[in-house]
């Protein structure tokens, strides 16, 4: 198969930030220790497992650094992401996600016995069929139910846990706990609204660990969370292990969450924007100036980028351009809009599917005006849709 | 520089569609041929050139059966998309779009000695930056200038084009012509409203060759036009060349413009679906079912992709799920949802940015229910954002 990575990188260790190539994503790599640390710390003082969502950043790299801080492995939603990161060294890998189908639930029998592996499954059909293909390579792995705890998308009624954890045991697979994650939570602006779903959550939490009651069966753990709401989680008493992803780049929806001014178990955890798409101005207008950045740059699922330490409104141009209009009462004193060949840094609305549409990161040390490239890292996972 | 590029395809040739991994990216390659054809024959009875944008299908295959089919060459936005197409043998691409960069130029000035190329510029920097990276590399390129025709992004003023034009030639650079796009035309869902918008683009063009004429410039070539509005600028009189891309796939967004009863020229060009995502039920609850494939695998900057015969809603469920409800009144004689396994067809919002989430096209040759793949084409140009 003809390799199609588009063989020009956009910079190289060493090289300023003004050489960058443009449009690049590129990470404040101080930032995003920062952020690394101050979530390994919540996660660590509470004696909470911290297993981050590597569909966030798809890189090997980053995981490691992850794990290096505390973080007990990763979790993926696709198993050819699990494949890549098992590749690439990653010894604990989560698919907090169903697969059901039996060409792909063999890869995922083989790839248990190579890596430390764990699976959700939300329907006898998936636990069967994952159980005769573990039967078949001889292997085991660790399954965890999902329950649908308020999200509406996958996982069952929170009181046929037991049922379904039943059938898992009664393959002889480990029955390892709940997947309980509240997607539809995360971006609740207020903080009574995320409060009031993941208060919701819990009872359903509560819910399916009295149907595993009912039957017998333990629960381990309950697994979950994300970057809008994890201090709930966290002080809910129900769940033992933190999922959070976009806390290492932190996008702009996230930003916009208002904060809680009485976070749960005290104390805000702060994050700071790390990922950037470096863009360049290519043409300039009466009225607006064009980025070369557009929606094949960063992803505008969750809106537009914000325009970082700039004063101008980003406005969809396409594939290939950015729009950008001064977003103030343009101050006579200096010029309304930039020029040819200015560097504007966008803050990405969605960081996951920002990251997928690029390569390669470029790891800034010593920030974004006078910084040094220190790293070039390949996204591993990008593309991994199967 | 590792490469990154899943290294599962999701088939190979001689494989029936059953066998098709999901999610896949999947062209029915008798549609699409027809679409070729079709758009072949309505240039050729004109006398107008065809130069398809391979900003749709990223791929050498494709812009050679174009080619074949009669085009001139093919369109692309960025340095790297050209460098890549002519890396894989396309001989004659055109970048309609502005380069500044200095460090681009000059790969836009090295990639001039390879292949017959060809530029926009808008702005006496980009000219001049221009013409030292050709003079530096003693190649030759034609040049366009790209003039606003209504859609308020790149290009300048129409009655500056003399001025623009001149300044070409004093460089000693060939002025090849007009680069006169309504990309905001393209998608207007009414015929009188594309037909206003291309009037008003006419308009200005004409200025543009007025502001020609009055300092003595040959206006060669007026290129540029979509999938929307191709008939109105063809029966227009003023462009002699078309830029459409959408047509080889046909995308949900293009296919909800209404048609017009008293098309432009006379007949209509009927362009069919040949473009989809192939996506399988991985989880079903009470009132909806959940798909392998969210907006990591089909863009959704125009919106939801349609469900292809089947008589679902689909609502978007993230990067990685879509999520199905029954779009009609239940029929009782028929189960509402589909069941764990099942395929489903997408048809995608927005074909372009589609194409650019994956790695592969599987080519699939006598129909999406019975049909066998019969090539496995690279998406060659995914991810060159350069």
């Amino acid at each position: 198969m003809t390799h199609n990575v588009n063989p020009h990188t956009s910079a190289r260790p060493g090289d300023p930030v003004a050489a960058i190539d443009t449009p690049a994503l590129v990470i404040d790599l101080d930032a995003m220790e920062r952020n690394l640390a101050a979530m390994a710390a919540f996660a660590g003082e509470r004696g909470l497992r911290l297993r981050p969502h590597a569909k966030t950043h798809k890189s090997a790299a980053i995981a490691k650094l992850q794990m290096a801080a505390g973080a007990v492995g990763v979790c993926v939603q696709k198993l050819s992401e699990a494949e890549a990161l098992a590749e690439r060294g990653v010894p604990d890998i989560y698919i907090s996600n169903e697969i059901v189908d039996v060409g792909k639930l063999a890869r995922v029998a083989a790839l248990a016995g190579r890596v430390r592996l764990s699976i959700a499954v939300d329907s006898p059909t998936g636990i069967d069929r994952l159980a005769a293909a573990l039967k078949a390579q001889g292997t085991r792995m660790d399954v965890l139910v999902e329950i649908d705890v308020g999200h509406g998308r996958c996982g069952i009624a929170p009181s046929s846990a037991g049922e379904l954890a039943r059938r898992v045991e009664s393959h002889g697979l480990r029955f390892a706990g709940l997947q309980a994650y509240h997607g539809g939570a995360q971006h609740l602006r207020s903080p009574a609204e995320r409060q009031a779903a993941i208060g919701h959550a819990a009872a359903q939490v509560r819910i399916a660990q009295a149907s595993l009651a009912e039957v017998d069966v333990q629960c381990l753990l309950v697994t979950g969370a994300g970057t809008g709401t994890f201090a709930l989680e966290a002080a809910s008493g129900v769940w033992g292990e933190l999922q959070c992803g976009s806390y290492v780049f932190m996008d702009r929806d996230y930003a916009e969450n208002h904060l809680d001014p009485q976070p749960p178990g005290g104390g805000h955890v702060a994050f700071e924007h790390a990922l950037f798409v470096k863009s360049q101005v290519m043409s300039v207008g009466a009225a607006h100036a064009v980025v070369d950045a557009g929606h094949k740059s960063h992803a505008i699922d969750s809106g537009m980028p914000r325009v970082w330490q700039g004063e101008f409104e980003f406005r969809n141009g396409g594939d290939e351009h950015g729009i950008l209009t001064p977003a103030t009462q343009v101050d006579a004193s200096r010029p309304p809009l930039p020029t040819i060949g200015d560097t504007v840094w966008l803050i990405p609305g969605h960081c996951d599917p920002t990251v997928n549409l690029h390569d390669r990161y470029i790891g800034v040390r010593g920030g974004l005006s006078q910084g040094v490239v220190e790293s070039v890292w390949a996204v591993d996972t990008r593309g991994c849709l199967t």
